[in-house]
């Protein structure tokens, strides 16, 4: 009964949340998922994660582990028989880590500032986002997943922001295809696999959302 | 002749540098230093880490590995055999990871605000930078170290900050072990190890670099 012991603490639009459940996915563990509001946060969340009170956390005979990537390559090394995630070669292993740091560094943070931002503010996030994304596409390279021949960390890491392209598209009027061709291509041969069409939410879904909590918290 | 092909790029009162340099020196690793001037950054340096072009950048066998605590993390899977400094139970693993990165995310940003900023500002920083360390002497507890009867990952990721807490407490006028006297005997602890002392920077050294630079580079 292992794997009745998994519990997910997630929310639906949130890219790292789904990182979590498509690592669960690729290894094909069955657990407990809990839909935390954000805006009225549980008090497990709380408990679990006491310094940040911050989604997704992965609970797993009852300890919580915390950070999309730390939980990520926590369940590549407790379920390490299959599909492994990250590679066993030490350098190839600082690679990934290397550029799923980058995700969260770069393309994240530019990619919010898309959204949120207008004006001469949101240029330079156009900017910097495709920028990150230009950087992955060259290490990406004739791959067809940024793991080499299978889906990897670093694929993990970054197909979850597939499902906000259209947001930030809409948001900042420009096409990702258009600067990055063989991203989109390698978006779209992930989302063949069914641990990520399960996983990411539809992109209109995602811009209504934002759109919404727009409205809401954001003055214009 | 593995050794002789270690080579590290550093900057002296970086504590970034410093965890490369402690990791290296608890593995007993013979390797080449190359001081950085970060002013005016050699071409190596931008060839071996061409997205930040920031030190440490360690080079093995000709290959970069970037970003500190990805370095640690290199050099403990390569030399696995002496002092290891993550431990193998993925649980705990993933804790220290947790932690190490909660010194880059939040001890990290607090400190440099300590120094760099005045007023009501500094003040923010100095609450948040002494909570953070509350925070971890709440994670050491009764440990003599954060990897438990042993020096590890939390440590290596920590230490090179002591050396800096005499230029936080001068410009900052507080003192970290009024409010961490744990956290104070912990690094006095880790100071009798020749790995820590013979790579931590004198820290009246530190503030007077600071002191440079602030004159330097930041308008009063």
């Amino acid at each position: 009964m292992e794997e009745a012991k998994v519990v997910l603490l997630g929310s639906r639009f949130s890219m790292f949340g789904m990182r979590a459940k498509i690592a669960l996915a690729e290894k094909g563990i069955k657990y407990e998922y809990m839909e935390e509001d954000l805006t009225n946060k549980s008090p497990l969340l709380q408990e679990m994660n006491p310094i940040y009170k911050k989604i997704p956390v992965l609970i797993h005979h009852g300890r919580p582990i915390c950070e999309s990537l730390i939980i990520v390559e926590y369940i590549d090394m407790v379920w390490h028989n299959n599909s492994p995630l990250l590679p066993l070669d030490p350098y190839h292993k600082a690679q990934a880590k290397f550029w799923a740091d980058f995700v969260d560094q770069k393309v994240y943070h530019a990619s919010k500032r898309v959204w949120i931002s207008k004006g001469d503010e949101q240029e330079v996030a156009k900017k910097n986002f495709l920028e990150s994304l230009k950087h992955l596409e060259e290490f990406l390279g004739d791959k067809p997943y940024f793991g080499g021949e299978t889906f990897g960390f670093v694929d993990v890491a970054l197909i979850p922001f597939y499902c906000w392209f259209y947001t930030y598209e809409t948001f900042g009027n420009f096409k990702v295809e258009a600067v990055c061709p063989k991203l989109i291509s390698w978006a779209k041969r992930c989302m063949q696999k069914q641990s990520v069409f399960e996983t990411l939410a539809d992109e209109k879904e995602v811009y209504e959302a934002v759109l919404d909590y727009k409205t809401k918290f954001i003055l214009n």
